[in-house]
């Protein structure tokens, strides 16, 4: 039986769980591919670090060069993350015509289109489902399953640190600091959770699937993005009113071959796929021309279910490397990237507003709509206890985002209102 | 540019699909493949019968030797449906070695095997993803995706009809056979509607994923089927007032090598991924021992989603033939079969039974479970309107099926109990 070497860069939890399911499922990787995959080197920054599997100890390196440079190794996998580093011993490893299989959505995100060109060169594989949506194999639905199909929209709950933190602020009536206290001591929240919390970490996944699903190279420049930290219980509160839940989505959308993308704290109604998405889960709703809608749901962290994504790809790589089909797969962008202009992008809002409660307000505040043509869907008016003002929420029919833009200004100047405590973009039903 | 060329066999709903998109996307084909397709010819039943599309008039035959014979065509596919001269056909089409697509869920359940072997000996591709869950690309997810996982658990959405059916009851509190009317003037149901409410088309699919997931020759027969004829709304109203929905659902389970496979109507928790599955779509649940829970959710029919699947699988069946892998990806059962013992077969039941109004009636069924053994977890009982009689629903804790059985003998003759009116499986949160 042939059999295939691999190089592990970086031995932390995803590296941990690779070489947990490589040795437990020796067997079925053989029955799947007819080979036998060896680990011959992993690179640790620290030898000495106590490690939850020790009985590869001997394995262990210091120096790239002994996995970049080894003529032994067929495929190299990436799960040291960082950026600059990674991307430096990807391009040595293709350069020696070594496959790669990575789970770093930092490093695709902004040098994808790079390294994948590289590895198309070179004629080698690149695969990295793992860098987006965990287990979930969303980057093959979108290249394989759907191929025949024209994407339209992809709204991605693809962030797990954020939707926990939204279901428990949601289910439980607490506030942000209290939840995200509770998540970094259950693990889901990073001890810094700033690229999570303020959307970043969505905005890369985002850039790697709408470059599979739209063709177009966009980058993280393009991405409009706002974090959770500002959302209050209040809004979620009134959201529920409303019919709606909030969830931090990314979303990409391509109208006559031009994209928007953006990710933001959004109402989605309770009816709605995404909607009862909770907890860490992840979770990507695509809608194609003819297809209509589809969802993909799973965890999109963790140990072993990053694992699987991981030597699922690896699957791959060694039956391309079988067929003589390496580098056949890579798939780059190849459309023109056309942005959609800010004064054409349109949608729906919701807006919470503090009132004084006095006769006539809410007329002129929906006056002041009337005016600027901004027709409503929904409102609701309550008095807010131990003040003399009310609370009102909006939901919006589609405007431009201009008009809304000009309209909250405008709110903010009237005599009745206090003060607009928030606003949201919103998503209907397809 | 390469031309491949294509042979069609039926011209109904899903063959007018697959024209459309062929014809309407050729340069995202092309793009893809680097080929241009080309439809050779059509085999009807009828040459006259008006048809939504009408310049291909000139393709029409009804002669299948015309393209199962014809050695310029590469490909052909079947969407004509039925059993024993589809499966005539693709083993002609495949002894000429020309590579096949295939949405016929009826015969790839009953001869997938067969003909999947036919398709290996002649180093022929037969792909077909269209077969189960429409526009969900969840055979290439099992195959692919999460082909580094070992499947624990499949619970499939895989019927609109009956999915849409139930949704209705659910929500709109009417009755089985209004519903049903309604969904046949909606063109959700057939005017016989036999095969999808008596679970068969569930069970089908369920067969072919089993193949799949679990690499196990299962066969129709090893399916328990029940349908959703007599789910009452009563039924529906106490599984809400429970906590769970009633779902037609197709489970397989694998434990200690063992399989067990049935389909019929479940109680699933609220809170379950598939429980907001609603109307004619599709979802199937597919939980791995390392990836956890994951779902893949869309249409689970109709014209352009069922042509979607049908053009990837052209698309992945074309670039095989340029990187000379056509046959490679033919996957066949290679575990043994063994089905889990009836005597093993545990799970939790729902129970729904009218009892004489009297005191202590219920203290005597609870009586009886207790000494069956059997614990219940919940439990409510509300008097029956108009009759001297309450209705009592029950969720028991997982037990073993037979002692489940035996208690539902032994209720039926306790003096006290009226009648059982029903009983389903219940499923858990995982």
């Amino acid at each position: 039986m042939e059999k295939i070497s691999v190089g592990l860069l970086g031995f932390g939890t995803v590296g941990t769980g690779v070489i947990h399911l490589l040795t437990n499922e020796q067997n079925k990787f053989q029955q799947q591919t007819g080979s036998k995959v060896e680990i011959q080197k992993i690179l640790v920054k620290d030898r000495e670090k106590n490690r939850k599997i020790n009985e590869y100890d001997h394995l262990l390196t210091l120096d790239p060069s002994e996995i970049l440079e080894n003529p032994e190794i067929d495929i190299v996998i990436e799960v040291m993350g960082g950026i600059q580093e990674a991307r430096q011993y990807i391009h040595t490893a293709l350069k020696n015509k070594k496959h790669v299989i990575t789970a770093n959505k930092d490093l695709m995100a902004i040098h994808g289109s790079e390294l994948l060109q590289a590895a198309s060169d070179q004629g080698c594989d690149l695969y990295y489902e793992a860098s987006v949506g965990g287990g979930i194999p969303i980057l093959r639905s979108l290249t394989d399953g759907l191929a025949a199909d024209r994407i339209k929209k992809i709204i991605g709950i693809v962030n797990g640190t954020t939707n926990y933190i939204l279901s428990k602020m949601s289910h439980q009536s607490v506030n942000y600091e209290k939840v995200l206290q509770e998540a970094q001591s259950l693990g889901f929240a990073e001890a810094d959770p700033t690229s999570d919390v303020e959307g970043l970490d969505a905005a890369r996944k985002m850039v790697i699937l709408s470059h599979l699903a739209y063709s177009i190279p966009v980058t993280l420049e393009d991405v409009v993005v706002e974090g959770i930290t500002r959302v209050a219980e209040e809004d979620i509160l009134y959201s529920k009113k409303l019919g709606y839940t909030i969830k931090l989505v990314g979303i990409a959308e391509v109208e006559d071959d031009e994209i928007d993308i953006r990710v933001g704290p959004t109402l989605l109604p309770t009816g709605h796929p995404l909607a009862s998405v909770d907890n860490e889960y992840n979770a990507i709703y695509v809608y194609g021309q003819s297809v209509g809608e589809t969802m993909f749901y799973g965890p999109g962290a963790g140990e072993l279910p990053t694992a699987i994504a991981i030597v699922s790809d690896l699957i791959s790589v060694v039956k391309n490397i079988k067929h003589g089909t390496s580098g056949h797969h890579i798939f780059l962008p190849n459309q023109e990237k056309k942005c959609k202009l800010v004064e054409d992008i349109e949608g729906q809002y919701f807006m919470r507003l503090h009132v004084k409660d006095q006769p006539g307000a809410l007329s002129k505040i929906t006056g002041l709509f009337n005016e600027q043509e901004i027709s409503l869907q929904k409102i609701i008016q309550e008095p807010l206890l131990s003040e003399k003002l009310a609370e009102v929420a909006i939901i919006t029919h589609t405007t431009k985002q201009h008009q809304f833009e000009q309209i909250y200004q405008l709110l903010k100047d009237l005599e009745v209102v206090r003060d607009v405590k928030s606003y949201y973009r919103v998503e209907g039903m397809n």
